[in-house]
């Protein structure tokens, strides 16, 4: 690995994703769950964590609460900056998958091209995009942050599906209607498509 | 976990990095490795990681190859974009070790004030200051990339120890020499600071 002498190129050592995925024991994957606001992305996100952590896999969820304040802080709202804190999160989420995590991801992410940048940006079949499927009335009636309340009051001006469009997925790799199922029969899903896909391994039992 | 009930708010379940850091059987840290160009950075960052991954840790190197062209591809080398490039590093390493991830950077960084403001956005004793010492002459020697020749036929206007500054740590938390030390010797002594830190177990034997 090294060379004795000094002032000489140092051997430039490399470890791969392949070698990280085999220390975890799992294989890593972008799980993009996209939805509105308040169709239960987040939940579901660290729910699904949960259990996979519990049954030893390295995991991350990105959220707006480790994202907006931090690598993105420097974005507002406009529809640029919108586009940028979805590239950041891409390319983030495609770094972490390079450390050998499952990461998940946990944005509305309303607009489709957005989306399919951040799919193009990692190697086929490491982008796994989770409709979280809501009718709006629910999501407004649920309006656990009070956000659908201040937009219908103007308060906010380019809330996603009042005052701006959400793009629905036309061929996500799961559409989860989290206004049907249970959190437990939501999360059964995802996990279901890791072990289709060999990214996890099917628990004996 | 789970309510059975549907139109609920759901239980948010969370992972903590203790977790993953439980998990991964050791802590999670940034080792922020900082040089002049050509100073062995990035070899002894990768070096390291090697070390770290053969004996069972999650690891992970950020450097100009998976950062410049990704998350910070729309930045260009101005003062305002290369402060705002070490901040997204900062950024970037904060969640990954959140992840319990072992996170190696290798960026010149040669201003204080932007690996201060790196150093601040973790909790205390997450950011280990690793200089990579080394004479100009000899990096200049060196020359792996040409980047020397070209900034100093003017080609780079602000090239780091030519063009612009590099600003030496004062209390790095280690110094290496890297023109008088073998690269064993060099990684030895970046874990020897990881044991002493409690970040990871001192092997028997």
């Amino acid at each position: 690995m090294t060379k004795k002498s000094t002032n000489t190129v140092w051997h430039h050592a490399t470890i791969t994703r392949a070698d990280r995925e085999a220390l975890h024991k799992h294989k890593s994957v972008i799980l993009w769950f996209t939805g509105l606001s308040g169709s239960g992305k987040s939940t579901l996100a660290h729910a699904v964590e949960e259990h996979l952590h519990k049954t030893g896999n390295s995991t991350f969820v990105l959220d707006g609460d480790n994202v907006r304040h931090g690598l993105c802080s420097d974005l507002g709202f406009s529809d640029s900056d919108r586009v940028e804190n979805i590239r950041r999160i891409g390319e983030l989420a495609k770094l972490m998958t390079e450390a050998g995590v499952i990461t998940l991801t946990a944005f509305i992410s309303p607009f489709k091209s957005d989306r399919e940048d951040a799919r193009k940006r990692v190697p086929h079949g490491d982008f796994l995009e989770i409709y979280c499927q809501c009718p709006i009335e629910t999501c407004e009636k649920r309006d656990v942050k009070g956000l659908y309340k201040k937009a219908r009051a103007g308060e906010i001006p380019f809330f996603t599906g009042i005052g701006s469009p959400y793009e629905a997925p036309d061929r996500p790799e799961l559409v989860i209607n989290t206004h049907e199922l249970t959190l437990d029969e939501s999360v059964q899903k995802v996990l279901n498509l890791l072990i289709q896909r060999g990214i996890i391994k099917a628990k004996a039992g």
